[in-house]
């Protein structure tokens, strides 16, 4: 495919165009967007046209530029990960039901927790977690939980990476890391006072495919002295609803 | 930026590669996605590799490729719509946990009503409507709420144009759609019994903006007999809550 003289491809720009828009800047002009993306003007034009004659990206009356509903669709559409949040959904709606604290969906995704979806209600404490937002695994209980079961290259990319404390009770020592992965492998779950917000305690149970390899965390996050088995049993009951519901459906 | 001996730009065939997956194919050989996308070999191995590259495709270990959730992400967090449903869902989760029925949201897009949400508990009714997924617009609640709100234009486009008859009881003949228009209009709801499925009544409200425009449709499926009250009701509540929130909120 084309490459520019910089030697990326036209993919390369493609994405470098779709990820100057963030969850705070959702509208952009060209020229903004060419800037941001390290675009030649013309170029960044030029592609900007190509996405907006596509569906991909939209232009508003304010002549500023919008991510289209079209990208979202076709990703949502055909993604078996989203598929598993579809089918988990009623199951996370009860626990939100009776927990009446936030309740989260979680995958491993590039060495970090991506939230699938996050439910609230209208009356739930502090959470700083977004839909198809991401959080370092050793500060999150999801994390935690798919860090424990992750194969063990990533257990040890993680571990000798950089271990950035959110709070002061974020586990920041890779020795104390270990141990606590232990735990959760021990308990089945994770539970995580104050790691990634002083004020909150995480919880979260796995959800396994047909194998029993674990592929994604269902968690709620607790006001920090709240006590965890209630949530923890309403949250392994779903787990077990869930997963009977993808053993019925097609395979992920 | 480089086009194909056919003219069609990189752009172009990227989207024609992204549209070969769909709800029901969302795992394919690159061979498989060269052929439905209608391009050369050694074209469908060259872009499908970048998009794998860029995180937009993923590939398994079976060697097989799937939508990534990269593109997801990056749909998703960027926007505005999608803050509408992030915002939407707390009360339409007070919705269905009051009616225990289907309840979705829809917006208009591409003359079709497309669903960002879909809330249906544990033991809702029959629905065909999916996440991501389109209905029609003279045949669905939501699509004859969003439809008589439309733009004039729009709306003549629909009435001059084909309309499929999903049951015997979809509004098919133009007249007809014009007057259920007017209903839906002076109701200021809409009511659809049995258009998209004979044992399925649907009912949409509509969300406004500050200005008053309507942007989005909130609706639920109730069996064919219930009476339609107390899920208007709820349902205006929740349109109710919303566009506070909404105005609360930056601008869409």
């Amino acid at each position: 495919m084309a490459n520019s003289p910089t030697g990326d491809s036209v993919t390369d720009r493609l994405v470098r165009v779709l990820e100057t828009f963030t969850p705070t800047r959702t509208a952009q002009t060209t020229a903004e967007i060419g800037r941001r993306a390290g675009l030649p003007s013309s170029s960044a034009h030029r592609i900007v046209a190509e996405l907006v004659a596509a569906g991909l990206l939209e232009r508003g009356e304010d002549g500023r530029v919008r991510i289209g509903m079209r990208l979202w669709e076709l990703a949502t559409r055909s993604s078996p990960a989203l598929r598993l949040r579809q089918l988990a959904l009623p199951f996370m709606e009860r626990v939100q039901q009776r927990v009446r604290e936030h309740t989260q969906l979680a995958i491993l995704e590039q060495d970090e927790a991506l939230f699938l979806e996050r439910l609230s209600g209208t009356a739930s404490g502090a959470n700083v977690t977004r839909v198809a937002g991401r959080l370092p695994l050793h500060a999150s209980s999801s994390g935690l939980l798919l860090l424990a079961f992750a194969p063990r290259e990533l257990q040890e990319r993680v571990l000798t990476g950089p271990l950035v404390a959110l709070t002061a009770e974020t586990i920041t020592d890779p020795r104390m890391l270990r141990r606590k992965l232990d735990e959760v492998r021990t308990l089945g779950h994770a539970v995580a006072p104050g790691s990634m917000e002083a004020v909150s305690t995480g919880v979260a149970v796995p959800l396994r495919d047909e194998t029993g390899a674990v592929v994604a965390a269902l968690s709620v996050v607790l006001p920090r002295e709240a006590p965890t088995e209630p949530a923890l049993l309403e949250l392994y009951r779903a787990a077990h609803d869930i997963e009977r519901a993808l053993s019925g459906a097609r395979r992920l």
